[in-house]
């Protein structure tokens, strides 16, 4: 094992999955089977009121599974919200978590597991350069993942995001003991969702799918000293692949039926792209469009979907990365188009290759108009004086940045948030 | 969850895997990450002798991981091999298992671990109609399994298979709980498989694929009472059908340098092909040639090919199933043929879809041909007068019959048997 050396490895790591229509009744069957008494059952005030919450309640209630209900989540967790779901585990005693909800209540799941489990200060296991990066020092307690969307993927991966209150940034724990031991996909929990965040959600999955087929290959790295010091976000390889590429076919083929019809086959084949999306992007690792989304999602000033109902200025995480996939995606393929012509192919099918960059920008932006989504930066709000500080952010994201397939100055960024700028305003 | 409905849901489960050239190198490592202090290391007399034994004792070694090595697995395993095993493994208070070998290597830990951490009867947890078929009562140790070949797919499966002495049957215990927790998969390993081995092997592999593809759907099943009694061979649903189509295209792309080259690439993607075969068939099952091959290996009278040295007459599991796939796959195709057009769009790429099962019987006979093994029953020594009992012996196979993508009569099964018998004589 010498140093040095490249990589010549690549990991394969899953979540159980049960997927199909009544999948939430067995929740109290599949909790006893994994040997649980006693549940922190993870959700938020408003999943509470929803059916599918007594559900899961009553499932657990038959299988003889006493759940503890923590419903305090908040819609973008933060260190404190998550380290008080973690206080109410350790005076619950449970010995397994339910999460029932989003991204936000999944990852509150996953925090308050390890805290609960492997105490320490907040920031001993939050990534590096904020946190200390520390290792988990072993196995957590069972958590079965129950989704009320689709397209985060956080059921199937070790990554939990959140806000640090008093440094006033997003960042995450990311390892793979704190991925979910089983996810529960149930696509009747869909009926429920707005057109628009069915949009939002569908381009996420697409995003997912394809950073992760194009990311730098796993075998850019170097081959670390020991095993369990591979990065999660380990890169493209032979694997993950696989499933992004069906998730790309399937999200573009029923995005529009599932936004603009409702369609709950459409959106159940979404919910199946977002777990194979998810599992690529688990194996593999998002890039340049998820970087750019957070410097857009945090210095949004005005933009708020309707959808969304009232609030603070907001753009919800999948519209922050469908704006800027096309611009990102047709710059990146330009300097490597044949990592970028299998995913214009499952867009679009047989076609020419030359330049797979122009299908790929093309393709999203007829999907964003068809779902009526913003098409531009402009149309979120943003304006030419941003782009330096939105380039800037966008670098930041180190996790990312090294997963990018390709070399980015902060020109470069620039440029690419500025042809996100005013893109797709007549049809192209 | 009303009784006598179908199934709605399907289930996704896996082993961790490491892929990937000088990955047997991390065993000790892996092991030590996984909590493990004192392992069975189970293999048998010939991989003993191999290099790669020493790579994966001194990995152990380096991590302060004890091996007590067990090596009198049987090249085709039995109760009684089975259980010596299971006995060294309490004898020596391991904490987990690594197995470095076949699928008889593999199977054996499996039944070690159970056997070692759960103490019955041998028969209470074999399948039904010889064992009794008792659920697994809890979790086992940790299972390491690193295959020293490829194909099987037993790293990934929870499926031992073995004799039974007095019964003199070809049996298994099949059950979530015997999964390996991860595998190991170095393609350096196949550099000493002889060019036979491979292919034999390649078809197994490329028979997983479209037998998993194939199979009856999981929602032609009834939904049980309880998710722990959905069978591990749940039938084709839309997850199996992703790695396995992706499978058979990197199979019969490279079966062919494989053999007559011995390319260490294309050896490789076989062994990469075989893990996708193995999540597939491990996530929906196999059916009609797996089981027309278990009579056939049975009933062999005088055939033993060169490359498996002397000994007493044996068909290798990979042609017992490569010699019945061409005339069991053209029978289901008939009647479904929607079902087997991807099947053959895989192997050929687009093409007229009338016909897809004489288009996948074509392609298979040719690689068979073309990596010089036996391509009809007559060449394994069986005649007319055999076709009855490989009929009825196909048919004992429930597990199996449970999964056909329809169903046959013992007289549909003699004329399948039959069309195979001179199969393939003239280049078709």
């Amino acid at each position: 094992m010498a140093m040095g050396t490249k990589e010549t490895i690549f990991s394969i790591e899953h979540a159980a999955i049960r997927f199909g229509p009544g999948a939430l009744e067995d929740v109290g069957e599949e909790a006893r089977t994994l040997g649980l008494t006693r549940v922190l059952l993870v959700t938020d005030a408003r999943i509470r009121r929803l059916p599918f919450f007594e559900t899961v309640r009553t499932s657990l209630h038959r299988a003889g599974v006493e759940a503890v209900v923590f419903d305090r989540t908040e819609v973008e967790p933060t260190d404190v919200s998550m380290l008080e779901a973690a206080r109410a585990a350790t005076e619950a005693r449970v010995d397994g978590f339910i999460s029932l909800g989003g991204g936000s209540v999944m990852d509150t799941a996953k925090a308050a597991n390890l805290f609960s489990t492997w105490p320490a200060e907040f920031l001993s296991y939050v990534a590096a350069p904020l946190g200390e990066s520390r290792a988990v020092p072993g196995p957590l307690k069972p958590h079965i993942a129950c989704p009320t969307t689709f397209g985060t993927g956080a059921e199937n991966t070790g990554i939990a995001i959140f806000d640090v209150t008093a440094a006033k940034v997003k960042t995450g724990i990311v390892s793979r003991r704190i991925r979910p031991t089983l996810g529960i996909l149930d696509p009747t929990v869909l009926t429920h969702l707005p057109a628009r965040v069915v949009a939002a959600n569908g381009f996420d999955v697409l995003s997912h799918a394809m950073e992760s087929f194009s990311a730098k290959p796993y075998t850019a790295r170097q081959r670390p000293p020991l095993p369990s010091q591979r990065p999660m976000t380990q890169g493209a390889n032979p694997y993950s692949a696989v499933p992004c590429l069906e998730a790309i076919r399937l999200t573009s083929r029923n995005l529009v039926a599932a936004v603009t019809e409702g369609d709950p086959e459409a959106r159940s084949q979404l919910m199946f792209a977002g777990l194979l999306a998810g599992i690529g992007f688990g194996n593999s690792g998002c890039h340049l469009p998820h970087a750019m989304s957070y410097p857009v999602a945090k210095l949004v000033r005005s933009f708020r979907p309707e959808e969304w109902g009232e609030g603070k200025p907001l753009v919800p995480h999948g519209m922050a990365v469908a704006v800027n996939a096309p611009a990102a995606l047709r710059w990146l393929a330009r300097a490597a188009p044949e990592r970028f012509a299998p995913i214009a192919r499952a867009l679009e099918g047989p076609g020419r290759d030359d330049h797979p960059g122009d299908t790929i920008a093309g393709v999203l932006l007829g999907l964003m108009r068809q779902t009526g989504i913003p098409v531009n930066l402009a149309q979120l709000g943003f304006d030419e004086k941003d782009i330096g500080t939105l380039a800037k952010g966008a670098l930041e994201q180190k996790r990312l940045v090294e997963n990018f397939p390709g070399e980015l100055s902060h020109t470069d960024m620039e440029a690419i948030f500025r042809e996100g700028l005013f893109q797709g305003e007549s049809a192209s």
